[in-house]
């Protein structure tokens, strides 16, 4: 077995990151952040008839039941954290309960936000199945659900105890979700690593390929960057934002396509491109980077325009309440140069809405 | 005008308590803490016809509008926070909007709840206008909402920015309210203050007539005691369970009668008297001390016998989810002496079975 752990350094709330081949089938990484004598599994429909058994098998020796929601975006709701609260109130858990996340990041960020919120908080563990939770959703405590009129909206920071990142439980994902989470391993390149993101120019073909050790690599360079920019800011009061490279345009064309009908991974693909091209009509990028951004976004199979719906209207209207809009005015995250983000609201509007045209 | 100010203090969290008459013609005190130019005032339809114009006149440099609830209990749910979420997102309120809570301690609950979860966070300010509002709910962060099984179920540790108390509010607010908040006071005196409690037993008949410097007296120590214990123990890891005296036998009783129709204080008031008698089988409480609680109790007009739906069964399983159970044992608080709570798990379950049956 092979495995590489992170910390994410928060204090007194700092923990775990583990990554590695079969850890599903060890026994001693969960019970040092267990404290009570309760757990509860919450999967989805997809998971659970893949690993739930698995990860149950660790936790024998503790009172243990499951929570099975269905799978999709579209459930990412506050009714769903009520189906969360409802079973834990039946299975009487109490604030020693631990909660873990079984699957991607639909349900490690409601199960997150119904751990936060149970009792005013109770532990809870991430157990990510999908190259997008591991990479991004299940590192630094942001939990939440959807409110039909804005993504991630209603939510907590809620640090888990532990991330536990198997990496054999990608060989159950379909191509189009390895893809999606391809868009956050490649988004740490656009931000901060430009040698990061040539590595991944050049081993996209046996990443998509998944070779094992090419994705724990990735994984391991994806958290470490996560966990770095966490560690220094995890309220977001600053470079966290930056993490939000294309999820403004990437949430507007989520919300305004429907909820589950685009891929996170797909809309922030969109949403990084986006940027790019506003960044170039701002001066900071050339032709020759976009491009360059462009390619590696579709080597990853990743889709690089937003799709005929999403009006300037449409997009303006749902960008108006994202969370990094400060007393009414919009910030973007831009690229000032490849490799490095930065959060702004002195961009030209007639680029943005050039950008916007499409 | 006459105003008595406390400092919560939790380090970058602490907060000042203004306890005055007629503070809500101030238009100094809330500036200070509303850092965005966007404000937004949560009320219910009791309360809002008193006093939303005078609150919304002191808000009048910021953008400001207002979502009025319906007033009761059984309105503390999800769903109702959910009425503030959309309200938010069509408002376009931002993460420097501040939220003010206008009424009781479900008005302040749920409106505490949804500034700490909207966006994941935004500030807020309680401004109570009943008087267990003013000597409990509002100082200390707890938020929440009710869940069909078991109260306070859901919610988050979210601090105010300042509690802004006007006790001339009081003079609008029915008298079985007025005699729940006393509830809620009688308890610093049970749980910490012997002393305290027999200022009460003496000035009870002048407190109920609304002596505003009594009043503002009984305010004042009820949040200096309130203040001390938070300070000490913010989330609840020890002492502050301690303000729970009564509690776990009160939400039975809420919970088991239907939300809405026993008050919170009246509930209190009961499993305050429940609690002293399992202390009197504990041979902890004399039975002068257990009667002098009881004339207190019905000197403020306070219920002090559980009604008769509420069996030895519907007690047991609605306690059974009370968030003071640890690894499935049940905890109290109970009192070792007049003045002194403790919680324990070391109780006689026969002597609770007697105190149950009545």
């Amino acid at each position: 077995m092979r495995m590489k752990t992170l910390q994410l350094d928060l204090g007194e709330r700092s923990y775990p990151i583990h990554i590695g081949q079969g850890l599903l089938k060890d026994s001693r990484l969960l019970p040092p952040h267990i404290h009570g004598i309760s757990s509860l599994v919450v999967s989805n429909e997809t998971v659970a008839p893949l690993y739930l058994k698995q990860l149950q098998g660790l936790l024998a020796g503790y009172n243990n039941s499951d929570v099975i929601l269905a799978d999709g975006e579209q459930y990412k709701t506050l009714d769903t954290s009520n189906q969360i609260f409802t079973h834990m109130l039946e299975q009487r858990c109490d604030r020693r309960t631990t909660v873990l996340a079984l699957g991607g990041g639909v349900v490690g960020d409601i199960t997150g936000f119904a751990s936060a919120s149970y009792q005013r908080g109770v532990n809870f563990i991430q157990v990510p199945t999908t190259l997008l939770a591991m990479v991004d959703s299940s590192v630094g405590g942001k939990t939440g659900v959807n409110h039909t009129l804005g993504k991630n909206m209603i939510g907590a920071f809620h640090q888990p105890q532990c991330v536990l990142i198997d990496t054999d439980t990608l060989n159950t994902l379909d191509d189009r979700q390895l893809s999606a989470g391809m868009a956050e391993v490649i988004k740490y390149g656009l931000i901060r690593d430009t040698e990061f993101l040539d590595w991944l120019y050049n081993n996209m073909g046996g990443l998509l390929k998944r070779d094992p050790e090419l994705l724990i690599e990735a994984i391991y360079r994806s958290c470490q960057h996560k966990a770095e920019i966490v560690a220094a800011d995890e309220k977001e009061a600053g470079q966290r934002a930056l993490l939000n490279l294309g999820h403004t345009f990437g949430h507007a064309i989520e919300t305004g396509m429907g909820y589950g009908n685009w891929l996170h991974g797909e809309a922030v693909s969109v949403g990084m491109m986006m940027a790019a091209k506003l960044s170039r009509g701002m001066g900071w990028l050339s032709n020759e980077e976009v491009e360059y951004t462009e390619t590696i976004l579709k080597m990853a199979q990743l889709p690089t325009c937003p799709p005929k719906k999403m009006t300037v209207k449409l997009f303006m209207d749902l960008m108006s309440v994202d969370k990094k809009v400060l007393d009414g005015v919009l910030r973007l995250v831009l690229m000032k140069s490849m490799g490095e983000a930065v959060i702004t609201e002195d961009f030209d509007h007639d680029v943005l809405l050039q950008v916007l045209i499409g």
